[in-house]
Parts: C-alpha cells; structure tokens; sequence
C-alpha cells in the first residue's frame, strides 16, 4: 500500500513562471524526464511521476524586488523512496534545496510512510504518567554551569534545583564524556540527589542525561546511563540526524523518555529564503522520529523566534499526526516566574515550563527559584494574579522573583 | 594534550557592541559564567574559559539598517568536548545558531582535535591510483533518470555511459532501496556493463552506489555493495549527520572511495545571515569526516553558487589540513563540454568533471557525449582552442557538442 507525500515549499522568484518551475520539480525530483518518455513507458512509470498539488503566486502590489513569491505543493509517491526520513528529505529537499531561494515549510506524509515511525515512546501523557503530574504544567530546570565542574559540584547543583519542586532537570547541552564528570557516576551522583531532594519533596523527578558520543555507540551509552539509573535521556538531534533519534526511540531496551535539543536548528529554520520552517525542523520530524519532549527558543528570551513560529511548532507537537503520541513542547530561553501565566495562555496546560537563570539566578537561591515558578504556577491555574499571590504565606520565593525581573502581562 | 579549536562568526547587528557578545559567547559556551566565580576557582576553571581571539567591526558608512556586521573569532578549549564532530559543532554552534543573524564561517581545529580523524581513506591520489590515471581531470557522469527503472535498463544506461570514457559514475541520490532495481543486484549489473565496456575502452571506471538504509545499517549496506562489487560508494552525508560518514571511512571493511554528495546542503549554506559557510559546511567538515570525493554546486549551472564560494569550497579540499589526505573537488551541476577551458582555469587538473544533461543530451548520444568531454579535456590540457580541436579527424562528438551548447571563454 503506498501513498503520496506531500511536501509544501515557498519559493521566490522575481520573474520565474512558477507553475512551470512546480512542474519541473515533480518531474525532476521524480522520473527525471516525462514528455519525452515513449507512450508505453508512460503508463508504467505513472505510479511514479510527481504531481503539482497547487501553487499560489503572491505577488503584492508594489513590491520590493525580491520579495516575489509561490507557495508550492507537490506530491510525491512513495513508492519511490524507502521509509526512512533521510530518504524523504533528499528526495523532496535534497537537490532542490540548493535551487535558489526555496525554503521547505511542511510535509504531509502518507499514512503508508508513517507507518515506519512508532513515534514517541512515551509522549506527553506517558511523561506525565511517569511523574504522576496530571493537572499542570510541568517545571524543567537546567544546570547553571557544568563545563570543568565536578561530580561533587553537579550533585549539590542537582539537589538545589530539585528541592525547588522542579519535575525535570536537564543535563547542558554542551556536557560532553570527560574524566571530571562520565556518564554513568554523573548519573548516579545525580539519582542519588534526587533521592535526597524526594525526601523533602515528596515528587518525583526525570534527569535528562545527555547522551552523546560515536553514532554507533549511542544506544549502548543509553543503556548504560539506564543501568546507571537514568530515567531520561537529552539528545542533540541535529547534530546526528533523525533517523539516530528514530532508531534509539523505537529501541524497545531504551525505556525512558527522550528529550529533543534544538541545537543547530538556526543554522537551519530562521532564514525567509532557505532552509526549513521551524513547525517541520522542531516539530512534526522531531515527533515523527520519536521525540518525547522538544525543546525550542521560546518568544520570550533573547533566542529569538517570533510568535507564531513558536505556536505552529508547539502545534505540530499537539496536533493529530498518524495516531502517534504527542510530544511535550518545551519553550526554551528567558524564562522567570512572571512569564508564567503568560505562557499558559500562549502555550495551555500542556507544556514544560524550563527555565536556567530564572530558577539559579533567583535572589533567596536555586531551591527557591524553583519554588518560585511552582508558586507562579498554582496562582496562574487558580487564576490569581501574581501580584496577590505573592503576598501569601509561603510565597516569598514568588514575590523575591517578581521584584527581581517583574510580571509580564498575559 | 589538548589545544583550541578556533571558530569564526559573522554576526549581524545594528547597534550591539560586538566585543561584549563575543565575550558572551566565549564564556557562556564554556564555563558559563566567569566574572562571579570565587577567585580560588578561577585557576582551576581557566583551561576550559573560551578565549576572544579577534573582534572585526564593519561599519560601512551609509551602510543600510541590517548592513553591519562583526566577524568574530573565538577559542574554545577542546577539553571541554570529546573528539566528534557532533560536539564540536554544538559546542561552537549548538544553542548559538539561534542567537540572532550569526553565520558560522569557519572552525580551525587543534592537532589533538583532529588526531581523532583519520579522514579520506583514499583521497585525491588514492582514487586518482585506483583509476590509473595521474595526468588529467578526471571525468564523472550521473544516470539519466533512474526512479521506476528496471536493471536492464540501468545496465544499459549504465554501458552507454561507460563506453563515452568516464572515470567514474554514480547513483542518483534519490535511488533508494526498491524492488526494481536493489542494491546488490544493480551493482551486479551496473559492474558487469562496465566490464563489457572496459573491452571497448581499455580504461578503469569507478561506479558510486547509492548508500542508503537505517543509520546503524549502513555500515552492512556498504560492506554488502562491496560483497557484489561495488568499488566506490554515494552518500548524502547531511541527511545523516557527518559522524556517519566518519565512522563509515574510519571502518576498515569499507575498503573503497567515498563520494559525498551535498543533499540538504542548501537548507544551511546560502543565506549570508545564518547557517554554515560553503567552504566549511561542504569542504573542511565533509574532509575531516572523511569523503574522498565531494560534490558541490558549480559556478556555471542553474544551480547556482557564487564563483568565490565554489573556490573557497575546493581549497578547504585542497590545502593543507594537519596532514589529512586532500579530497577531490567535483563541482556539480550545469557542466557541458564547452566548459572544460573554464573548469579547468578556475579548479586546476585536480577537478572531477562531472555532467549529466551534458552527457545524456548530447545530438550522437550518450556515449558520444562521455567522448566529447574526454576530447574537450584533452584539447584543454594541450592548449588547444576547443574550435579548433573539434574539427580534428575523430572528435566528431566535441563538435557537437560545442553545436548544441556553445563554449564558454576562459
């Protein structure tokens, strides 16, 4: 049973027909050659022949040069590549991507293709089984500086920011093996301190532990942590590609969450021009190859991505794809309590409030930074306004954090 | 022994004060935070701070609002990060791809760093030794249309091609694996037309098979092709990340060329505002990974690159780099024979020559088009004005060639 796949492009051309471009794209990304093929192949090869879905010439009244522009769909039989995504994207984006200015927005893939992907494992209702957290957003903490710390320094870091009632604590992304601080003693140092930190808490809490090393031998290094006692993994996508991600997520012997890092991901989204959107780089291929959690920049922070963008990944995070499960989307970057309420109303309920300098740089220290965003959090489900909130018992770490960076208008 | 790998930035903005970025940068993608550590830390964390290596301002006069810029250099401690390009690359350019208009141009890195790379097996020479042939460019054609084809009629393809006098041919990157036409099978075929024409033409050809599959089979893909008697091998290494491509030509089994093909690579390279410059992203990486042979966008075709791009690409391929074999340059796309001349003035001898249209398209047919490359190549190398060498008793085809699609002036 095979399908078509639909890829979705912008083009800009000041000049270009681009009804003849769409039709040499199907063609060239496809049977090469179709007019000229002889009358009896033609019915052979049919099966295989790209089709133009549509395209629609913007063409604004007084446009600057350059700014010109087609929104083209084509489809493409599946037949023709092997159900991997390293396959789909060259076909529907390889040459093509070095074609001038062209930039991927979307693929529509068939019901046939995406029956390769389990997708995530977990996904956000299992994540949130997992931390028995079912009526709010979850809090996600990272440490402050790892590089040339040691395990010592990691694991007092690790138990502040657990105290602080945070559900996930993720590993930087830039920790790679060292002699200071191996995977497996960071993992137990860590687990160790979660131990500590549930005692006081009473919660429980995922590690993401960032899984790194030779391609080859990243799902042994996940097994290891997970012999260590890691009970979740961060992965830098990009860097490896996704069919790495989607191979280590339907690995039935890596039975814990895993969490997408956005690293390298605006060498390639923020361009007009070029590249691929970030709903699709972030988003639907992040979840088609088995992503729990994502991160991406969220439209708070200096790491900049505007509004929408940010939306229409946190979209294809949450929207019906192929039955898969749906990924928990993790707004990343300029994170404080006072962003709070403004967040769940851009993003919902179902979302990882994460956050590094907004809990370690908090005035009364890192466990109160934490309790600052959980309190911001109850007044933001409860419909308090922070400012009321702050002024109860208990709820000093909120009001610190207020004074600090202030309240963002929802 | 450890060192420093220095990265270079171009980064865009209208008013920032450059130097306190790139001081950001180089703390913040290294030890994270530096001014508030005690004193007594500072010694022991100062092997791992990243150091501002320069700072250039260009501040056009009158330049337009978007138009100013900094190229910033920085040197990152490679203790920090274990020796793969994964965390190389989200070291230096992970989370700050998404910081603004910033474009990585350049990564030099340290002897130790590159001690880890063993990098092209062959190289240049090796191939150049393999096809027994030292004293010209070499000549590479690419199948006509090979998606919905059956063996046959790539064999036949495949002979017609060989009987023009290539040196070598290879896949399209978007054959996968497919019923029609397996791996294994079509280098049983592809191979044995070469054999046949190898009687006709007395001469060595390399034929490049489309690696694909999973990640963690590609390693068996390949010693499969191999088995069937593949002698060289096509992979889209951005589709699956460079530590792929180094793990595939570090393995020992794998005892043939690699071509690395720049699928995906116009999602990265183009925009002068973010992603990965030319040189670096399809020259110095895809060497250090390991590609023997590397295609990229020609200066000449409609896929098009700047002509100082494609140059900068080839001398990452050429020059000097902590003693790692050079990797043949093979600009790609738009090349007919009336080009040679000019190919040859802008990329030396050491140049694949590597047409398809070109080939395929020409008025006597596919051989006479391999044929009418051959005889542009040699009248270009004696100095012969290609005019006048087509009308030379033989060279039928490069007069037809020249017919169809001119000469361009060198």
């Amino acid at each position: 049973m095979n399908g078509l796949c639909v890829a979705t492009y912008r083009a800009y051309d000041d000049k270009a027909d681009f009804s003849k471009k769409a039709l040499s794209i199907a063609v060239g990304l496809t049977v090469g050659s179709w007019t000229e093929l002889p009358e009896a192949q033609k019915a052979e090869m049919e099966k295989h022949l790209g089709k133009v879905v549509s395209v629609d010439v913007h063409e604004p009244s007084g446009a600057a040069p350059g700014e010109r522009y087609a929104d083209i769909r084509i489809a493409y039989p599946d037949i023709n590549f092997s159900r991997d995504l390293p396959a789909l994207l060259v076909t529907v984006f390889g040459k093509l991507s070095m074609d001038g200015r062209i930039k991927l927005l979307d693929l529509d893939v068939s019901d046939a293709f995406a029956s390769a992907f389990p997708g995530p494992k977990f996904g956000l209702n299992g994540v949130r089984e997992l931390l028995e957290v079912n009526d709010r957003p979850l809090l996600m903490s990272i440490f402050k500086s790892v590089v040339g710390h040691d395990l010592a320094n990691l694991q007092e870091q690790f138990y502040k920011q657990a105290l602080g009632g945070v559900d996930l604590i993720k590993d930087d992304e830039i920790l790679f093996e060292n002699p200071l601080t191996p995977l497996e003693k960071r993992v137990e140092a860590c687990m160790e301190a979660a131990r500590r930190a549930r005692e006081e808490t009473g919660q429980k809490l995922l590690y993401a532990v960032n899984l790194t090393g030779p391609t080859s031998q990243l799902a042994a290094n996940a097994r290891k942590a997970i012999d260590a006692g890691a009970n979740a993994l961060l992965f830098n996508v990009l860097a490896y590609g996704y069919d790495v991600l989607h191979e280590l997520s339907s690995d039935k012997s890596i039975n814990v969450p895993i969490a997408a890092h956005p690293a390298m991901a605006g060498a390639i989204y923020p361009s007009p021009h070029y590249g691929i959107a970030a709903s699709l780089l972030l988003g639907k291929l992040m979840r088609l190859a088995g992503a729990d959690l994502v991160l991406f920049p969220s439209p708070y922070g200096s790491v900049v991505m505007p509004k929408e963008e940010n939306l229409a990944v946190k979209d294809a995070l949450l929207s019906p794809l192929h039955g898969l499960r749906t990924s928990f989307p993790v707004p990343s970057a300029g994170i404080h309590p006072g962003l709070v309420p403004l967040i769940l109303k851009d993003f919902g309920m179902d979302v990882v409030v994460n956050a590094g300098g907004g809990i370690h740089g908090h005035p009364m220290g890192t466990a109160a930074g934490g309790q600052a965003f959980r309190q911001a959090i109850g007044a933001a489900l409860d419909g308090t306004p922070l400012q009321e909130a702050a002024k109860q018992a208990g709820n000093e770490p909120l009001q610190a954090a207020i004074n600090a960076w202030g309240i963002k208008e929802a």
